[in-house]
């Protein structure tokens, strides 16, 4: 789990091309992408993130003595090659669509273009960061949608599928939305709040419920958050945590943060029931934190029963993204550097959703001028050049009878994918992990409510400009082998 | 993702009840259990993983200066605290299941015994590793049950959340049984084999597929592996593999392991084509790897419709346990020594299921002594001993009247827990990832068949003596509280 170089963290077959290319002096210039065919959890959107840490992962590629030694051993690789990999750097250019934005199927969200050796390379460890942070940014964005308001907390460390899904998964998780962590080291990693008060063995471990409540109050001036299902919520946790409001309260100490946390039972009824008790007792202010298997389906059901929750722990379900545990992010050859003109690449498939989009691409985002809300995405080839002083004419590149035509100065156009590479050297700085929170609760508001609804929303237009349609067209033809 | 420490792996409550328990002078050593409720993805058992690298965490455990000076400036923790923070280490004892062990559910899978502020600290870090490493250990060991006898190759890292969900994973599910892992890293980390060949982008680097795969075998002169489904599998692929296999043969170069992969497509039907195709040109011993969404329910399904794969790469729904991405282990309090005796402490519940087994305890894994099959285990105090010379009374202690009489000397006895640290001194050696394996697979055949099956298995019984029994009744029966 200590780690130090992430260099090997890699497909063998990664190597075994690499070499391959070595030994046949192939290492022309490439463009490969990284897209998703599918939202998680069938929802509209995706969110971005990891890109900070495919910069990390680029900054410190090197394979030590030891990483060369191990691959020695294996007796599959020539001194040649190891030779060259002792040296390896990466020497390429690298765009991406920045952390936090929303993003869509079919859309390069990072493009590599450099020797095939280097771009090779780079593709597992690239997909691994990617594809973990998308999936967790995009659950935490869905859960916070449906907190509606309300705070989320991340805290699935214990169940996440190992240290590093636990800290980058956090990273992930305020990225799309949630208030902070309760996993301390990817709050001091990634300078984010980090959440908690006590749990069970807390109280278990005094005589009884109501001096463990004190104790804490005496230590923790500043918020009150009692855990009130160690024993009986209705009967012995709330009317203890209230004890000791009042205590607090009539000695002039109850500070502005305090509540009850509910972490077992059904959520609707007990906190109904605790909110009129604390409500009784004038505990109007105090809050009710709810944790237990959240999810958005189930916050979204508790509101809808008019559960009485004010602040939202979310666990399991989030940090591993329960419905839908992986994001399906793939690395694909688009297009191959000849006599200095981009070659488009198209990988076939039987399945026609698999087939991809050739050619050294770039993407505008398309919003409409009057609400900001994003219109449709419009991939086109790097040289075009599209303003939007012009009339637009997009069309379904599934169903190309589809159109919409777009008035000039009636749309505001973006280019999504940024540099962060050129050359091998870093040109972008990355902003900080709240910065970026604070940037992706934005671009969720460029969605339309319908683009944004968690069951069956309304897809966004991703289409391809006249050009690229023209060119994967003919090289879809260009095949004389015949798909079924 | 490249880290010296996990120290800081921990949710923010351990930290804030551990400078509670120091405030309050509370120390007393007590008894915290790991153990799990329900069996993932459905399954009659679990295989238990992840103790070296706990072994790993505990040996390392140390607050540096860094991580005093983030606790600092959370405003929360007081220099006393802290200064106690900055000498931290565990001196106690911890217990715990072999890794590679069948294990089932609400038997303590390993028990810490020590003092509070240390056992409160290391839930965390404990829980998301033995969690990670449980739930992948054993959804390998489903997919390698369904493979039959085949090999299953661990192909996940590109889909696994974050790095050491692909690092740990592979370890794991080479422990469930797995041959080995495209992961390079986990493979020098942990010697287990490294295996691939080669993806999509080699032979699009290539004016053609022909050409594509007669550069790859002038390379891989061992193993010649080709992938088929980039162009057209039946049409292009598989005639280009026969035509380079022909070319070596007649050659006298054909190694011994050569064969064909499919990545996409109808795998029961391309390969029952690519064999029939394969064995008309005499290359009957030409195995077919497959690799597209697999998980050992397609595997089945795969097998029963006669598909002809002698070889399965499962990446995604293993890396990931696609349908049962978390692993339930809790960490829960059992027991508090005063005066010498460890007092039994029990967590109520309003969910039965959901009540802890109270006292400091071991277990006994309860063999037939004919077949060497798990008849049961049977859980009781740490100073119980049962020699397998007498009768033995089981009794389901959830349904007391269902007895089981065992007469002597046909049963036998095997003690599941077994000291790891002492006093805070490691006392125990980890095997090596692939003997954890071999035992692994010999755990496995303690099995009934009715335990292993995938769907609706036979339940393997988790008993309690007669004396946890009586002290979990009493204790419950102590609460003035009802539960409803």
């Amino acid at each position: 789990m200590i780690k130090d170089n992430l260099t090997m963290l890699t497909d063998f077959y990664e190597l075994t091309m690499m070499q391959g290319y070595f030994k046949n002096n192939i290492n022309e210039t490439v463009v490969f992408d990284v897209f998703y065919r599918d939202n998680p959890s069938g929802g509209g959107y995706a969110i971005c993130a990891g890109l900070a840490q495919v910069i990390e992962y680029i900054e410190t590629l090197h394979f030590t003595e030891s990483d060369l030694d191990y691959l020695r051993s294996l007796k599959v690789f020539d001194e040649d090659f190891l030779t060259y990999l002792k040296n390896f750097k990466f020497t390429g250019d690298i765009y991406a669509i920045p952390e936090g934005s929303v993003i869509f199927p079919m859309e390069p969200i990072l493009k590599v273009i450099a020797p095939i050796i280097e771009a090779q390379f780079i593709e597992t460890a690239i997909l691994t960061i990617i594809n973990h942070q998308c999936l967790i940014a995009t659950k935490a964005s869905r859960v916070v949608y449906a907190a509606d308001g309300d705070p989320v907390m991340e805290f699935g460390l214990r169940r996440a599928q190992g240290p590093d899904a636990g800290i980058l998964g956090a990273r992930a998780a305020v990225i799309g939305g949630c208030v902070g962590t309760s996993n301390v080291l990817s709050a001091k990693l990634y300078d984010i709040p980090a959440l908690g008060t006590h749990g069970h063995s807390w109280i278990m471990s005094f005589e009884d419920e109501l001096t463990a409540f004190r104790k804490y109050a005496e230590i923790y001036k500043d918020n009150v958050t009692l855990l009130v299902d160690t024993y009986d919520t209705l009967r012995s946790g709330v009317p203890n945590a209230i004890k000791v409001f009042q205590e607090l309260k009539d000695s002039g100490k109850l500070p502005q943060k305090h509540g009850i946390r509910l972490d077992s039972g059904d959520l609707a009824y007990l906190s109904k029931k605790a909110r009129k008790m604390l409500d009784a007792a004038g505990f109007t202010d105090a809050t009710i934190t709810a944790s237990s298997d959240l999810d958005e389906y189930l916050i979204n059901s508790l509101k809808a029963q008019g559960a009485q929750i004010n602040v939202w722990g979310v666990g399991t379900k989030l940090i591993t993204s329960q419905d839908c545990p992986s994001f399906g992010g793939v690395y694909k050859l688009a297009a191959i550097k000849r006599n200095g003109e981009f070659i488009p690449k198209i990988k076939l498939s039987e399945n026609p959703v698999k087939i991809t989009n050739p050619g050294n691409k770039k993407i505008y985002r398309i919003y409409e001028k009057d609400t900001y809300k994003v219109k449709a995405d419009l991939i086109t080839l790097a040289d075009e050049e599209y303003t939007s002083d012009k009339p637009l004419l997009l069309f379904d590149p599934n169903a190309t009878w589809k159109k919409t035509y777009l008035e000039p100065d009636s749309y505001i156009l973006r280019e999504m994918l940024v540099p962060i590479f050129k050359e091998g050297e870093l040109v972008y700085q990355s902003p900080s992990v709240m910065e970026i929170r604070a940037y992706c609760l934005k671009e969720q508001d460029t969605l339309w409510e319908e683009a944004r609804r968690l069951v069956n929303p309304h897809n966004v237009y991703v289409d391809l400009s006249n050009k690229l349609y023209q060119i994967k067209t003919e090289l879809l033809n260009s095949f004389t082998y015949h798909t079924k």
